[in-house]
C-alpha cells in the first residue's frame, strides 16, 4: 500500500560496498538504455539516463572494455548536446542459451546480447520413456552441443536457462512436480551443473513463465502490460504478465492453469483429480475429439516434433470434416470458459495462445471468443481477446535465452573484465 | 522482461519541471521514511534515505510548515551522525475519509495522516431499494456527516475514497457494473463531486481491492507480499496482492471471483450465468444451507448491520445443529475449490477470509483446507492457508481511507502551503 518511492540506482552511497553496487547499477542503466533506444551518443545517453556526462564516458569505457557495446562510427545528433560518435549494444561475443524440454521434444534457442539468433533447433524426444535420468542425460547432451555451436560462432556462453513444464523451485533449480514428465522433486539444476562445464550458470524455470516473458518482449502482444500466455502443449500451462511484470506468486508456482477444477462432473485427469481444464483443452482431448476414429496416441509412431503431431488434425479441419469441426468447437468453448476464469481473476488485455492452440487457432478462437465474452463478468467491457502466438513452439526456449540476456544487462560486471585488466570477454569455455 | 533499473526520485533533473517533481519526490521520500521507521533525527533521515543532510533540513522545514511532521522534543541518536531532535509524522490536521457501500450497509472509516482513527461507524442501509439515485443521496449524506465529524476533530478533509462491490473504472469514477446493487454504468464519482464541497478529491474503487490493501497494511496477514482477500459479503469479491502490489489488471477489473464458473451443472446465478462460485459460497447460499427451515431472506425484517444478519447462523452452528454443520461444511468445501483456483493461478501465501466468511471461519476453514490442499496443483507444497480477517466488515472502508493517506504521502505538496507563504493546512472546508 506504500506509495513511497523506492531507492533508485542513483541513490548516493556512503559505504564502499554501496559504491560498487552503484557502479554496477549505472552500468546496467546505460546498457539497458542502449537496448531500449538503440545507438546513441554519450551526450544523449547522459540526457536520457540522467547520469552526468563524465560518468557516462567512464561507464561506456568499461562497457567497451567488456565488449558489451561498440562504437558504431556513426555521428549521432539527438536533441541534447553536441553530436558525437554513437555507441551501440554489441555483445556479439556473449552467448545466451535457452533450452526447453517438453513431453515430446527438446528445443534450443541461443542469442547474443543484442538478440541475434545464434542457435535454433528442435529435437523430437520422448521425455516419458526412460525416466528423469534419461532426460537429464539428453538435456546435458543437447546443451553441450549448443555450447559447442556457440563457440564456433565466436560467442562465449554466459549461462543457460532450462524451461520445464512444471512447478519449479527456481532458487534451488529443483523441479517440484512436472506431472506430464512424471518428475517429482528432481534436482535438475544441480545435476546439470555437475554435468556441464564449471562456471556456467544454470537456471531452471517454468516454461509458461518464460514463454510469457518472450511474448511480452518479442511476440504478437509485445509491449502489452497485461497478458496471459497459454502453452498449449501436451499439458496446459499459463504465464501471467501483470502491469509489465511476470506474476510469480509466493513460491513461483503461479499460472498453473492446466489443473483448474472446471467441471466437478468431468473426466478423471492424469493428475488424479476430476474435471481439470487440461481434460477439456489439452492435446490428448484435442486429438481424441478431432480424430476419434484413429489410434492417434502420443506414444505410437516414430518420434515427431510437435508441428508434425498436429498435422493430421489440421488436415481434417481444413478439409471441413464435420466431426472434427464439431469437436474442435467444443474444445474452443472450454478454452473460452477457462479464459473467462483468467479474465475475471487477472484481467489481461490479451490471452496469447501458444503451442497447439496457435496451430489450430483459426478454429478454436471463433468458438472460444463468444464463451469468453459471455462468461467473463466484465464481458466485452474487459476488452480481452485471444490471439495466436507467432513464436510457435519456440516461445519457452526464447524466453529462457532472454532471461540470460537480462541477467547480463542487470549486471554487466558479470561478463568480461574492466578496462585496467584484461579486455577479452571471459566466461565459460567448453572443453 | 527488462531488468534495467527504473529512474528513482533522486534522478538528477535538467528541466525546471523536473526540479519541481524531484522536490515533490524527495518530500514524499522523507514522509514515507518517517511512516515506515517512526521518529528520527534529520541526520538519521539523511542516512536512511540517501539524501544530503542540507536537503533533508530543507525538506523537513517544508513538511513542518505543511503540518505533516512535528518535532517530538526527543533527542534521537541513531547509528548515523550526531544526536538531534527527532522528527515524527504528524498530520493530525489531515483527515482521510474512506466509505464503503454494500448491499446492506454503508461503512465509514476516517484517520489522520498517522493512521489514528477519527471516525468509525456502520449504518444499516438497503442499497437495493430505491435504485442508484437513493444510494447516491445516502452516500452524500453519510459523507457530509463524516466531514463535519472530521472538522469537529480538528482535521481538514483532504479526500474521500468510496469502495463499491463491483467493476469500477477508477479513472472516471464510474461503476461499470455492480451486480448485487443493480448498478450499471453509474457515474458515481462525478455525481458525488457535484454534491460535495468543492475541491474535495473523490475517488471510487473496488471494495475487494481496497480491503486487500487494508489487509496488506493493517490486517492479520500484514506484510505478506502475496495474499488474496475474499470479501464474503452478499456478493463474493477478491483482491489480489502479488509481490507486495495490488494486482489491478488492464481495466482495473481483476479479482472478480464471485462469478468464476465452477460448476457447469450448477444453479443459475443472479447474474444470469450458471454455476458461479457465488452460488456455492455467497451469503444467500450460506443462509439457505445453514437455516433451510427458516424464511431468512435478505429482504425481510428490520434493517440490520451485517454482524446481526449472521447471528442466527452462528447460534445454530455453535449449538451443534447437524443440518447447519453439514451445510456449512459443504460451503467450506466449495470455498476450498475456489481457493485452489486462486492458488493455482496467483499462488498467494494467504487467503484472507473477510466479511461473513470470517464470522464463520471456525466452521468453514476445517472443511475448506483439505479441499484446497487436494485440488491445488502444488498441494501442500504451495504453503497457502486460509485465515480469518480481524478487520471484520470495516476492511474496505479502512483500505479506502488508507488510499487517501497514501496520496498525501505520495505528494505532500497537495496539503498545506510551503514555508514562505501560509502555514495553516489548507484543504476543503465543509460548509
Amino acid at each position: 500500500m506504500s506509495t513511497a518511492p523506492r531507492s533508485g540506482p542513483l541513490h548516493p552511497a556512503s559505504a564502499p560496498g554501496d559504491q560498487l553496487s552503484l557502479r554496477r547499477a549505472n552500468l546496467s542503466r546505460t546498457l539497458g538504455h542502449l537496448r531500449a533506444h538503440g545507438p546513441r551518443s554519450r551526450a544523449a545517453i547522459a540526457a536520457g539516463t540522467g547520469l552526468h556526462k563524465a560518468t557516462v564516458s567512464s561507464l561506456v569505457d568499461e562497457l567497451l572494455a567488456r565488449q558489451l557495446v561498440q562504437e558504431t562510427g556513426l555521428e549521432y545528433s539527438g536533441t541534447a548536446g553536441r553530436p558525437g560518435r554513437a555507441v551501440a549494444l554489441d555483445g556479439a561475443g556473449v552467448g545466451a542459451l535457452g533450452v526447453a524440454i517438453n513431453v515430446d521434444y527438446i528445443g534450443v534457442h541461443a542469442t547474443d546480447l543484442a538478440g541475434r539468433v545464434l542457435v535454433e533447433r528442435r529435437i523430437a524426444f520422448d521425455a516419458t520413456a526412460g525416466g528423469p535420468d534419461r532426460c537429464v542425460a539428453a538435456l546435458t547432451e543437447v546443451i553441450l552441443e549448443a555450447l559447442r555451436d556457440l563457440e564456433r560462432r565466436g560467442a562465449v556462453p554466459v549461462g543457460v536457462t532450462v524451461a520445464v513444464p512444471g512447478l519449479v523451485d527456481v532458487a534451488h533449480g529443483a523441479v517440484v512436480l512436472a506431472p506430464n514428465l512424471d518428475w517429482h522433486d528432481l534436482p535438475l539444476g544441480p545435476r546439470l551443473v555437475a554435468a556441464l562445464p564449471a562456471g556456467l550458470r544454470v537456471v531452471v524455470d517454468n516454461d509458461a513463465n518464460l514463454a510469457a516473458l518472450a511474448e511480452h518482449t518479442y511476440g504478437v502482444a509485445a509491449g502489452t502490460r497485461d497478458l496471459v500466455y497459454l502453452t498449449g502443449e501436451v499439458g496446459v500451462g499459463g504465464g501471467v504478465i501483470s502491469d509489465g511484470r511476470l506474476l510469480r506468486g509466493t513460491d513461483g508456482f503461479s499460472g498453473e492453469v492446466g489443473h483448474l477444477p472446471v467441471d466437478p462432473a468431468g473426466r478423471r485427469c492424469g493428475c488424479g483429480r476430476t474435471g481439470c481444464w487440461e481434460t477439456k483443452v489439452g492435446l490428448a482431448e484435442l486429438v481424441r475429439a478431432v480424430t476419434p476414429d484413429r489410434a492417434y496416441g502420443l506414444e505410437s509412431g516414430p518420434l515427431r516434433v510437435p508441428e508434425e503431431r498436429v498435422a493430421e488434425l489440421h488436415r481434417r479441419l481444413a478439409a471441413g470434416d464435420p466431426v472434427a469441426l464439431d469437436a474442435v468447437a467444443e474444445v474452443g468453448r472450454w478454452l473460452g470458459l477457462g479464459g473467462a476464469i483468467l479474465v475475471n481473476l487477472v484481467n489481461p488485455r490479451v490471452l496469447v495462445l501458444g503451442g497447439y492452440f496457435a496451430t489450430l487457432a483459426e478454429w478454436l478462437i471463433p468458438a472460444a471468443r463468444p464463451e469468453l465474452d459471455r462468461l467473463a463478468v466484465a464481458g466485452r467491457a474487459a476488452h480481452c481477446r485471444f490471439v495466436a502466438s507467432d513464436l510457435g513452439f519456440t516461445a519457452a526456449a526464447r524466453g529462457a535465452a532472454g532471461v540470460v540476456v537480462d541477467r547480463v544487462i542487470a549486471d554487466p560486471t558479470s561478463v568480461g573484465s574492466p578496462p585496467d585488466t584484461v579486455t577479452r570477454v571471459t566466461a565459460v569455455r567448453v572443453p
